[in-house]
C-alpha cells in the first residue's frame, strides 16, 4: 500500500521516523510533516500565507518538510506533491496520550481526520509518556491495524485515534475499543510581566483529570490498555434535532 | 444575562459589533476577540508564545483584543478576563456561512465548541455572503435565540450553529433544523514562484458544493432558509465501537 505518512511535532520528531522504519518493509511510505512542532493547532489551515515544500535529510531518511499545520500537509501532499493518492494515512507518534476533549485541540488527531475528509482511511497513533520515548510497540501495532483496516474496511467518514498505554511491552494488559471521554488538562494561565513591565499570559496545564467512565480512552490507558477510538467526522447531535423542532422558534419575536 | 462575544475575524470585525448593538440591551455584554484576523484556525490554541490582551475601542464600543485564537479568546475571558464566569458566549457573526466540513476549520464555530468544553452554552452565527453585509437579521435573530435556550436549555456538550441566508429579511423562507452536511469548497493549490525564483503554494478555492440532500446545513440555506444546527463534542462513532469489536485484534500478529 501506498501510505502518507505525517504528524503535528514535525519532521524531525522521533515517533514519526519509527513509523516509517515499521511500516517500510511491507508498504511504500513517503512523509510530509510540519517543518516544525505544530502541537495543539487543531484542525488549523494555512489561507493567508503561502506555503513552502522543502525535500530534506532526516532521520535517516527523506521527507517533505512544509511550513504549515498537519491538516495542510495531508491537503498539499494528496493534491501536490504525492504522485499517487495514498491508501491510507498514518499521524503520529505523538509524544504523549491523545484522549477526551484534547481530540479537539489535537493536530495528530485533525491530520487524520483531514485525511477521512478527502475519502482516505486514516489512523492517529498516541504513545503515553514513557520513560524511554519507546516507539517500537506503538509502531508495530499500527502495522497490524493497517491489516485489519485492509481486511475489514472502516465506515465511511471514521478513523481510529489510538493510544499505547506508558509501561513496557509485556505490562499491556491488552486492547479495547472506547469512546472518546472527558478527561481533560486543568487549564490555567500563567501571568507574567516581561522586561518593559507589560503583562503577558501563557498558556499552562496540570495534571491530567481522567474519566471515572472505565470504558473510556483515557481510562483504559490508565490501566495499561491500548485505546482505539473510533472517531467520526459527523458533528451533528442527532437527539438534539428533535428537541429543537419543538421549540418553536419564529423569526418574528 | 452576561454574554461573552467573540469571533475568528478580528475584534475591528462589523459582524461582531453588530451583535454586541443587538443584544446590548437586554443583557450585558462584553468582547474578548483576536486582534487580527484568524480564520479557517480550527480549534488551535496557543501553547509555544505568551499571549497579549489590550482593551481598545473600536466600532464605537470598548473590547479585549488577544493576541490569539478564537478558542484562546474564550478560555483566557473566562478564566483570566471577565469577572463573573458568563451565561452564554456567542461567536460571529462570521460574513460567509459555515456549513458542511468548513466547521472543521471554522474559528467561529470552534470558540461556540470551547465555550460547551468549558460547559457554557453558545451559539456560532453565520451570515451568508449578502451584497451590504448587512448584519441586523442575524443579529436580531441570536437576541430570539438566547430567549429559546434560556427558556428550553440544551443538551450538554451540544451548541447551535447557525446560518442566515444572503437575502433580504422578507424573503426568508423560515426556519430549519438542520444536520451538518458534506457540502465543501473545492481546495486547489496555486503554484507559483516567487522573486527568488523559489515555488511556493497558496491555498485556495472554487465554488462551494453543497449537499444534494434537503435537510442539510447547505442546502437549505441556499433555499433561503436559516439554518439551525446542533453540534456535539463527542466525536466517538458508537456505531463503529460494536464493528470494530468484532476484529479480534492482538497485539502479537
Amino acid at each position: 500500500m501506498n501510505i502518507l505518512l505525517t504528524n503535528d511535532d514535525g519532521i524531525h520528531a522521533e515517533g514519526l521516523w519509527a513509523l516509517k522504519k515499521a511500516l517500510s518493509g511491507k508498504h511504500t511510505t513517503t512523509v510530509v510533516a510540519p517543518d516544525m512542532e505544530r502541537s495543539a493547532v487543531g484542525h488549523s489551515i494555512t489561507l493567508i500565507h503561502p506555503l513552502r515544500v522543502n525535500r530534506i535529510q532526516t532521520n535517516g531518511g527523506w521527507g517533505h518538510a512544509v511550513s504549515g499545520t498537519p491538516a495542510d500537509c495531508v491537503k498539499l501532499a494528496v493534491l501536490e506533491i504525492l504522485e499517487t493518492r495514498p491508501d491510507m494515512v498514518v499521524s503520529g507518534i505523538n509524544p504523549g496520550p491523545n484522549v477526551g476533549i484534547n481530540l479537539n485541540y489535537s493536530g495528530t488527531v485533525s491530520a487524520a481526520k483531514e485525511a477521512v475528509l478527502m475519502g482516505i482511511p486514516a489512523i492517529a497513533i498516541s504513545q503515553n509518556r514513557n520513560p524511554d520515548n519507546e516507539y517500537g510497540v506503538a509502531a508495530n501495532f499500527v502495522g497490524i491495524l493497517i491489516a485489519k483496516i485492509t481486511e475489514n474496511g472502516l465506515p465511511a467518514g471514521t478513523f481510529l485515534n489510538v493510544n499505547i498505554p506508558a509501561c513496557p511491552r509485556d505490562e499491556i494488559e491488552g486492547i479495547r475499543i472506547t469512546r472518546q471521554g472527558i478527561s481533560r488538562l486543568k487549564e490555567i494561565f500563567y501571568r507574567r510581566t516581561d522586561p518593559r513591565s507589560q503583562t503577558y499570559y501563557w498558556q499552562g496545564s496540570e495534571t491530567q483529570f481522567f474519566d471515572h467512565d472505565p470504558d473510556t480512552d483515557g481510562a483504559v490507558l490508565c490501566r495499561n490498555y491500548i485505546s482505539i477510538t473510533p472517531v467520526q467526522c459527523d458533528m451533528t447531535d442527532y437527539q438534539a434535532i428533535e428537541h429543537l423542532k419543538s421549540w418553536d422558534i419564529h423569526l418574528n419575536v
